[in-house]
């Protein structure tokens, strides 16, 4: 099989930064100070009234092809990655497909996954590459701020809008694509819920996103290192030879666990929830891409990711150089 | 790469059979019958209040795993194509695979696409099982009758609620997937919406499906003959050498004309849209399981999927037996 590199990144984020701040989140200067010390989550971009998922992902996009001199034409495959689109039918894929005035050719496609999205993103574009000759997109965008019900202000700290644009082809530059599994486990489904989101009436339960904060984190805890364990094993590596985990940026408190779990130095766990807060699918490129300028040739980058479904996965890639051979 | 076989296909129907009568369609006896012939449509499967897609979905897989003596742990891939999720978070594939019990290994994914859900859902789902050992199910289900606009009846009496589990795997048995390639054209997103079924607040739009007939059919003559010519002209193919094409079942008059203007022999165009309608995604699973049983080895299958997005798509398969080899 050919292989399949992770070109380039690009983001766009929700217009307005909201600060994890006592009057956003209404509790005291205390409880707020060890709430944003426990979830690491300082601030959060939130997407503004008019700024729909599709908007973010069409910003992201066009940064991408202008960064990269792509002319729209050239792309052959579009999948966005969403949870939370503007309309049920069509997809944002549609949307954005006309709105970039992409070619008829190009297999556009919505995918929906939450956390997990960036890794079965990436297994199903590189899946696709193999017979559709690329370049393709994958864009992770989410606006999750518009299914939190406004009193869950537990969730409400956590959680940013963004989306990102990320560029596959067989050109042999940025992250050559190695291996890629991906997990589930349906009988999680009620853990991480959007109820009266879309067609069953969910009867007694207020609409938006009900979250079992524990349980996810349990789950968390106990699958992402088995398929870490496993991914390395697959490949035949120890852990230390990984230059960094790209971790789906749940939260502070759950990556420094899984570190501490899996033994990792602090350098093997980058973080950037801080100021970006739990942006779904679309946090770890944004995490890869700002790693990008420290990536040497010849490191190997993993990237787990993890949430609702439940599903996790792994991705193992390796850096070949910033430029195009 | 290995060759990849649609197995067999099961199917499952909204329990409650709604005739276009002029009771139903508040319709003059003339009128009626006069829709009723134009359209082809004389009656349509809908889902109950209680009956969701997700249940469709699990009734339609259920019924192939007994058929096929498949256990559920086997599977390694579950794509359900559907425009009419339960919740937007998590996938209908999420509670599927709950409700079947199948295995943590199983990769496990929503993807929206109307009526080219099933070309767009063949070429996704044998693109993963080039990496991902098989056997997978694709799953076809939508509720569309939960979107439609009470006083919308011309598109009322069109759709039809249903759902299809296809069987894909590299056992040499039934269809050989031979071929895929789809389109979009994302400018005429606004053909065919769905106003607030999701996130965007559509001011000034009455909640529920807008289609715009005229439109829907000038792209479907136009652009479906052209990509079926195209797929001919690649396959080194004469239209004469398909013993039959499974057109999406949008009506009998789109199918009617495109028949007509590919010169077809009225065999190689099945319709069973008479006691359907348009069943989305699953139309053309629905028809190919109908066609099975009168299919023989060697036989050129084409299926083609058009509608919303725009979106459109051809497959080709070859009929390899009715049992495995």
């Amino acid at each position: 099989m050919p292989e399949i590199y992770l070109n380039a990144i690009a983001s766009a984020l929700g217009k307005k930064v909201e600060e994890n701040t006592p009057e956003v989140l209404k509790q005291s200067i205390e409880d707020c100070e060890r709430l944003v010390k426990k979830t690491g989550v300082a601030r959060r971009p939130i997407a503004l009234p008019d700024q729909y998922t599709s908007d973010l992902a069409f910003a992201a996009a066009t940064t991408l092809l202008a960064q990269q001199n792509l002319k729209k034409q050239e792309l052959n495959v579009l999948l966005v990655c969403t949870q939370t689109p503007d309309h049920l039918i069509p997809g944002v894929s549609s949307r954005v497909h006309g709105m970039l005035g992409l070619s008829e050719n190009c297999f556009t496609l919505d995918i929906n996954q939450g956390c997990s999205g960036f890794i079965m993103g990436t297994q199903t574009i590189a899946a696709l590459l193999e017979s559709i000759s690329g370049p393709g997109l994958l864009i992770n965008a989410d606006t999750y701020s518009r299914l939190i019900r406004p009193e869950d202000l537990t969730t409400r700290l956590l959680f940013g809008d963004a989306a990102t644009a990320s560029l596959y082809s067989n050109k042999p530059y940025g992250l050559r694509v190695i291996y890629n599994r991906s997990f589930s486990d349906g009988a999680g489904y009620d853990a991480f819920v959007a109820y009266g989101s879309a067609l069953r009436e969910d009867q007694g339960k207020a609409e938006g996103i009900h979250m079992d904060g524990a349980g996810i984190l349990n789950f968390a805890l106990s699958k992402v290192p088995d398929s870490i364990h496993s991914a390395l094993k697959d490949n035949g590596l120890q852990i230390e030879q990984i230059r960094m985990i790209a971790f789906h940026q749940a939260n502070g408190f759950v990556i420094n666990k899984l570190a501490q779990k899996l033994r990792l130095h602090p350098d093997q766990a980058p973080k950037n929830c801080e100021s970006l807060g739990n942006t779904v699918s679309a946090s770890i490129p944004l995490l890869l891409h700002q790693q990008w300028p420290v990536l040497n040739k010849g490191d190997l980058i993993m990237a787990a990711g993890f949430g609702v479904g439940l599903s996790w996965g792994v991705s193992l890639f390796e850096f070949v150089g910033h430029e195009a051979q």
